[in-house]
């Protein structure tokens, strides 16, 4: 492909052929990212906080984020209050990151000083260098160019070469220029970040000896491809790949004096933004007895959602994913009408059999778009069988009948085994970028489990450790030194203990 | 192979013939390491401080110490002294990941209180499940059955399934019934921690699905070949492999006044335990003109230093290398008589010319024994281009003329960037068990470059992290209750913040 095109995903044309990076483009950018990488790892983390900051007050001016909205808007046809919330979202996320940044206890500040036959010793977590994103289609803004991935990775002091999505290029191509022009301004090196465009240039930012770790966000196929190819490398590198999961909802018997509110949010949860969301609740599993698939079916069709998928093989997928769910076994309970035109979608409610809930099944793997199953279980013992059969998911819920159902404690320790997130009442969709996140989970949900790709953990991904054996104050980095003079949290003797 | 041959390093001979594990046997240690895992994962972390201290005081019993260095010594031939420094310091490691455990920030937990529209949400990091610990050949007590990965994964609440190592198959047996008897009666779950033994062990432990992560220490081939199994499992899991490398020491012009003292320093380090070390410095490069190589070559001949190798695949493999090298370019410049009788080996010094230091040369890959190479270099430039060459590795150091040698902040962070550990004016053969402790290193110095085989950060190794969203205290783990009943340091909304 010699051009990325720019489609509306509600009429399925071609609004725009936009040129793709050339080898030399991206040799020249993998260059100028190698180059500025000593630097951007040097300065102190309150000053990469201050460039998050500007390229985050440039994405909130009011025409670029006019702009920037009517782009993706046009191209993922998620609608633009979905995608007014999700560019303030991307906003928040890079201060935020710059805040965890400049807060310094990611550095992980250790100084044991000399005792007896141990020498001085001091540790801290060092960037790892120039990191390619893989953006994801379904969050434009906040899994994008300008994502998680990119926010973290700059407020760890790595440069960051973004390769286009090719759902949004029109939309790559503004955000890359809204933070190149700002982070210019805000004085960051040449090289800090760029945007490389096209699938030769893919295939070489993934080999480039520049790159010292890929961030990834889209399906299981495409992620599993990554990760092998760079464990091929001469020089392999950790790929951080989150990928999309069947993410279980479990309804307990006490839960079902609920079941209308787990209805309604169930339905809610699966088709929100057309189901395209790696946290979709893909599979209800309820009690017995309760007519918890009809239920679930009339509310489905009450809610009526309608909307469009991000591209054409999507749609193709999607459709071709509901027959295989059929084939596996799934019976339909209920549809909703599709919308006219463009990448249309029909979102489907499928009924199954618990005994077809086993290791292998199609039904275990995830479906990207507006589908989801139900299935009753008929007692504990085949809830458990079946919650042992499902592959690791970024998250999974339970619907109790309060805080006292005598069902959570059990759940939530079983489902905690297999899962990133676990939680009760609520429903996974929802991913808040705060301290405690964790968004990320067992294989296959991710290739890196002990890594998260949202929240204040997520720079940890890009760091590595390094100790420091009786240096010199003079060749020590300055985090390092007696006189701390970033202010960070450091760990002294074993003790913990502040920033002083 | 249907036994293990315990054999003598200083004759070659075969004291003992010893069973190993059945198949059904193996099954049965999975099975109950897998059982125990949940119990050992949930008790508070000072209980399993107690169980770790409860091995640490076995070891330093009297007679079972006496035993234990006397059965090393036969199977090693590392000496008496040596090898009671070693279970010492065995203990010792044991007692600490003992403390480090309990003292809980391994834990890192992390909760953020309901905010706007984010949700409670509590974050700590969880053990894997069962790890399989594959030991080092060249430290039976330090990297052994009950060495820095068995202490830390069980200071982490993972059972451990270890390997017997060939080398000392009568030590590995002598310190898993120590261990077993200890743990038994510190009332440690069974499945805890077991040996089992053979080649066919091995292979059933790295693919069996009960285990959840692999610890390995010893060569680059060993450890790669594990790395490549466990990625081809159905669940990859993580390969903790911690492997040889050349370990670089840098001599400045300045430092060349200290000439006499880093030469016998350098010849002390590299044939310390018979340069049985993964750390040893395999490489000394320093400026011309002041007749580095020769002074080297005199503290060898001067030190005369004799021992055997570990096994005879090491010695056929030393003598091989050796030869290698010098087919490489490396010119012998002395060499020190050699024991009598069985593993035995000469201490050899080669002398490198600057220009066959070339990426891909066998001169930068480890030849594990008494050898290593002096190579002088003309200036800065041609220094530089040497280092970029070089392999990752878990050590570096730079010999200077002191605090303020104006080539030390240059060098020290050069290195910085391709270790995992850099000293100055120390030698890399000594790895303290501390806090800030770092050993491991960029690809292939270890086969996950983010982590650490020994410190307190160890124990990271063996677990990933969970988020709890919206559950109620009940349902949550004990140390994310809003009691603390662990009293672990706790990071609340944002703000880090000691145990209370």
């Amino acid at each position: 492909m010699t051009v990325d095109a720019s489609m509306s995903a509600r009429t399925g044309e071609v609004l725009e052929e936009l040129p793709v990076s050339s080898s030399d483009e991206v040799a020249a950018v993998l260059s100028r990212a190698a180059a500025a990488a000593p630097a951007v790892a040097a300065l102190p983390p309150a000053v990469r906080r201050d460039w998050l900051k500007a390229v985050a007050d440039a994405l909130g001016d009011e025409p670029t984020a006019a702009r920037l909205v009517a782009a993706a808007d046009h191209e993922t046809g998620l609608g633009e209050v979905r995608l007014t919330g999700e560019l303030a979202r991307c906003a928040g996320q890079l201060r935020f990151y710059g805040d965890v940044a400049a807060e310094g206890s990611w550095l992980e500040v250790t100084i044991d000083h000399a005792a007896g036959a141990a020498p001085d010793l001091r540790r801290m977590q060092v960037p790892l260098g120039p990191v390619a994103v893989l953006g994801a289609s379904n969050f434009p803004f906040g899994f994008g160019v300008l994502g998680n991935d990119t926010g973290s990775a700059i407020a760890a002091g790595c440069p960051v070469v973004v390769k286009a999505h090719p759902a949004h290029p029109r939309t790559s191509r503004l955000l890359a220029e809204v933070a190149t022009a700002a982070l210019a301004a805000a004085g960051a090196p040449d090289g800090t970040f760029a945007l490389v465009s096209g699938f030769a240039a893919g295939t070489t930012v993934v080999q480039a000896p520049e790159i010292s770790a890929l961030a990834f966000t889209g399906s299981q196929r495409g992620g599993l491809a990554l990760w092998e190819q760079a464990n091929r490398r001469a020089v392999p590198i950790p790929v951080y790949a989150e990928m999309g999961t069947i993410n279980p909802a479990v309804l307990t018997v006490e839960g079902t004096e609920r079941l209308d509110e787990v209805a309604t949010g169930f339905v809610g949860s699966f088709t929100l933004g057309m189901g395209q969301f790696c946290t979709k609740p893909g599979l209800l599993l309820a009690p017995a007895g309760h007519d918890v698939p009809n239920r679930v079916a009339s509310a489905l069709t009450e809610a009526a959602p309608t909307g469009w998928l991000l591209t054409g093989p999507i749609a193709t997928a999607y459709s071709a994913g509901v027959d295989e769910l059929v084939a596996a076994g799934g019976r339909v309970l209920a549809t909703a009408p599709a919308a006219d035109g463009g990448w249309t979608a029909t979102a489907t409610v499928l009924e199954v059999a618990a005994a077809d809930l086993a290791a292998g099944s199609r039904l275990l793997e995830e479906c990207f778009g507006p589908v989801a199953l139900v299935a009753e279980y008929a007692d504990r013992a085949e809830l458990d069988r079946i919650l042992d059969d499902l592959q690791g998911a970024l998250a999974a819920s339970v619907q109790s009948g309060g805080p006292d159902d005598p069902d959570l404690p059990g759940l939530v320790a079983t489902l905690s085994a297999r899962v990133g997130r676990v939680m009760v009442d609520d429903w996974p969709t929802g991913v808040a970028f705060t301290w405690a996140q964790q968004h990320g989970g067992p294989w296959p949900a991710t290739t890196a489990p002990s890594a998260t790709s949202v929240g204040a953990a997520a720079l940890g991904r890009f760091t590595r450790p390094v100790t420091w054996q009786s240096v010199p104050s003079a060749a020590l980095p300055e985090a390092l030194r007696d006189d701390n003079s970033w202010r960070v949290p450091r760990r002294i003797d074993g003790v913990s203990g502040g920033a002083s």
